[in-house]
């Protein structure tokens, strides 16, 4: 039994509740190790308070649920086959009757709602979104090492797309490049949109990668990562091609003087409001606060974007074995945009940084 | 007003529901003409019996709706602002009182089923899928003309992907050379995960592109499709590398005559069981019938994955405006898969393959 699912056990019981069915993939990985993509076709993990969990996919996904460790009972059925008879019978057989049931609220759809409160007569149901956050909060040791493979490709990324830069190249083909050089490595799967921005799309925070070409003295601001055996990183590098300004150079020191205060602040027991406003003050106090819209980061894992959200009046204390980005921005509209990302690890007396591309202003 | 948002009106008449609300990103873009992807932040449509339809988004996105074409009220809020009391009172403000709501049942969840409950005095559900489908599978000609160059980009991209082909390259570096052609050209959205496979594997209906690398007598698979402007392409190309034994050269031809036969069947009046059937003897006399495991096709347009549904067994009548893949394949293990798909659209009097990558054997 995975320590999540031990983890998911104690808290049932704590609560009073009979199980939980959990339904949204990256769930069912965290808890399971098996990681797919049903689309429309139900995945479904049941836990319990003491007995054997089990897993609900379709038939095709059985001998790759096997592969990826899963030990326990499996309901398949096929497309022409209903599997909430079978649901309905496994946990008959485990002499359970669910009154409360934990569910994913944001993720069950009406429909199979409908089904459950046929089968199992209305339970009242909780929403396990909230203690999920939490338990997936801190990874383990081989949680870790993923992140720290996936880390190390999107600093491969990074400087696959530094070497694309020259005049006249537009963002997309950039792009374009930078995820043929991840395909051919094998990698298909990116965390989230691959950015690549330059000059005012860079400066804007709703920027979108297009047909905008390279040009001196631009700014090219990248934002990516990787999906790595189900775990993600993500990185923001910005350089400049050309030659840069006064304005811009000293934009850039105060963002990277902001993440680096940030970075070496990290340790646990720190809260993560104190991070983010030791970023936030230094850049106040060069006067573009204003210019700073957004947090200062939020946790990595299983999906991109998790617990702890680094905010400035997020109390939550940090601990060993947290991961998320530090990623403080400066975007003055028409004349700059840096955002400089990395992803950290809290360690037992501080921090490592998993992204090590360098950060030092390069001037292509 | 969109004939889809005056078509789903007449329907709300004739089954008496008050309102429909819409959630899921695919019917908020086919109804309203604005394509978004809000992740987990709220998009809804409202539509009513007869009072003015009405459209819920993120702050950020009103001006991308109104771009869009949208010219009735949106609802907009912010990430710290709750949209629902604002949805509440437009409701109320056209003196609706909705007892009876259509919505799609396999995109609302739970949260926002509480939601709905709670402000609407918990409103009778109705599923509003098998209608939208129904609607969604006739297309107009604007709709056929977005369809037309998404199989047009699509065309491309074969050919892109047959000229990458030689001795060693892998799955994965043809697929990669595939996508960087088509990001260059502004194309940022595949329809679904792009197939390049090879010998055994592309005889193998569940094969995933990596690294197996084309050797000679290698039969090669290409499935891949486009989104153009919210609209989806799907073909299917198998080519020969270095020459084709008998066997492999039987079940190409008989594939082909198979897929032909179907298209040539292809007019209005003619049952979707009627072309699957068409397709099955043709491979079934030539003894694979256990070969071919799959239906012979699907309809496209939004999703590339819609009504008709074209199986054996569903005699729905075609109608001139559908599109649809027709994609017989033949997969024998260890020796040969290929599998031949066109997009189709019926005709006043037939079809047109709106596809048109040669379909002859060639051999690299």
């Amino acid at each position: 039994m995975s320590t999540a699912i031990s983890n998911l056990q104690s808290w049932l019981k704590e609560q009073d509740m009979q199980a939980a069915m959990l339904t949204s993939p990256d769930t069912v990985f965290y808890l399971s190790g098996f990681r797919t993509n049903p689309h429309e076709r139900l995945l479904a993990l049941l836990v319990f308070q003491e007995a054997e969990p089990f897993l609900v996919c379709p038939k095709m996904e059985v001998e790759a649920a096997r592969n990826a460790g899963w030990n326990f009972e499996i309901i398949s059925y096929t497309d022409i086959e209903n599997p909430w008879e079978s649901i309905y019978s496994s946990v008959s057989k485990r002499a359970i009757n669910i009154q409360k049931l934990a569910v994913e609220k944001e993720h069950l759809n009406v429909e199979r709602f409908e089904k459950v409160n046929k089968l199992f007569s209305s339970p009242k149901l909780f929403a396990a979104e909230e203690k999920l956050r939490q338990l997936r909060m801190v990874k383990n040791d081989k949680e870790i090492e993923l992140i720290r493979e996936a880390c190390k490709i999107a600093d491969f990324a990074v400087e696959a797309g530094v070497a694309e830069i020259s005049e006249g190249k537009t963002e997309m083909e950039i792009l374009a490049a930078i995820e043929f050089e991840l395909k051919k490595t094998g990698i298909n799967e990116m965390a989230f949109s691959t950015m690549v921005l330059t000059g005012a799309n860079a400066a804007s925070p709703h920027g979108t990668p297009g047909i905008t070409k390279i040009k001196k003295g631009d700014l090219v601001l990248f934002d990516l990562g990787v999906v790595y055996n189900g775990y993600c990183s993500d990185i923001t590098r910005t350089v400049a091609y050309g030659g840069v300004s006064d304005k811009q150079a000293e934009i850039y020191r105060t963002v990277l003087k902001a993440q680096e205060a940030a970075a070496s602040a990290t340790k646990p027991g720190i809260s993560c409001s104190e991070l983010d406003l030791t970023a936030r003050r230094i850049i106040t106090e060069q006067g573009y606060g204003e210019y700073f819209p957004h947090r200062l980061g939020h946790g990595l894992g299983t999906s991109v974007h998790e617990y702890p959200s680094l905010t400035e009046t997020n109390l939550l204390k940090l601990q060993e074995g947290m991961v998320f980005t530090i990623e403080p921005g400066i975007y003055v509209p028409g004349l700059a945009g840096v955002r400089i990302e990395d992803d950290i690890l809290v360690t037992s007396d501080g921090f490592e940084a998993l992204t090590k591309y360098p950060k030092t202003l390069q001037i292509i």
